[in-house]
């Protein structure tokens, strides 16, 4: 998308802002007009809210997941049922768990998946973590699997299985299938075939 | 959308990033991750890019369009034909006719359009800098209201056909209609309407 009638502060405000995922060319062209007309200190907030995120957050040194504490709040928090890791591709991973609430086991956080086409291998995402962490703990008995149903988090599940399993620790993956209210006639193929796997004896 | 389960510095990325427009709770979460996933100097480009374009933007003199140069490139430009100005509510739609080249007139941005349901009356937005700007020139021979075919572009056009006429300057509204590629039986009722309104011989 031509930029070129802008003058330059604008035209690299609308640079910056259409290389975020899913804003394309139009929809920075209307932010940053947005961001020029709103109040100098709105401006500023999100501006600060970028240095300022991006200045304290981290990942936790135990689980991966985003903090801005030394150690994350699932982590510190001695409620939590320390026999179970939950393995998870993100910190939004996280963030979908814990809305759901329920789930009181602790997590690990791989930052991707396995993906060769993208030259992604198992030691650029968090597996060598998670076998220390491991080795490091004899508290854990279960860890679930919850990578996304894609490719890659099908290989990066079965990978993380294969060199877990001879530790001895229970390895489990997230049920795939049919969503709740969602219907059958609309489901796609793979979906259906992993509903029909994972069916269950009532 | 709760963000309880986010540390505060997220929580105030993605709650400054949802007050944009078109941006949701959902696709300020996504943002705000990725804003922390990207590399440090690519994240804060973007919070420097923004409060660079607010220090070294600002509104024309002459015409209220968006520059960082004293004057903005258009009035600057010796080239164009000062005799024609088109009135347009906000610096997005400078940019579309300039993309659209053709026209080599000058601009009046007025930043917004009468709306009393809104409390914007024709004080609120650049009327008035308009009517100063054709006392203080006699060059000016058109006067062509490009402001949207809304309820308040129409009002706006209304007002300022009122007071710019008196004047002997000849005042022209842009023509509505049907879009050139659009396809008559998906035309609103209004634009219908509009495009027989404005039916010309042939």
């Amino acid at each position: 998308m031509a930029t070129r009638s802008f003058a330059e502060p604008l035209n690299s405000l609308i640079n910056e802002l259409s290389k975020l995922p899913g804003i394309g060319g139009k929809s920075a062209q209307r932010l940053a007009f947005y961001m020029l007309s709103m109040e100098e200190r709105d401006a500023e907030a999100i501006a600060e809210a970028i240095l300022e995120a991006r200045r304290t957050m981290q990942r936790c040194p135990v689980c991966g997941d985003l903090t801005d504490s030394e150690i994350c709040g699932v982590c510190a928090d001695a409620a939590r049922d320390r026999s179970v890791i939950c393995v998870v591709e993100n910190p939004r991973d996280v963030a979908a768990f814990e809305r759901m609430k329920g789930y009181t086991g602790l997590y690990h956080v791989l930052h991707g998946a396995i993906s060769p086409m993208d030259g992604i291998g198992p030691d650029d995402i968090g597996i060598r973590q998670l076998l220390i962490r491991l080795q490091q703990s004899d508290e854990v008995k279960e860890i679930i699997l919850a990578t996304n149903p894609s490719i890659e988090g099908e290989a990066t599940a079965m990978y993380a299985a294969k060199l877990i399993k001879p530790a001895g620790i229970r390895v489990t993956r997230i049920a795939h299938g049919i969503p709740v209210g969602g219907e059958l006639e609309y489901a796609d193929d793979v979906t259906l075939s992993k509903a029909m796997e994972g069916r269950r004896d009532l």
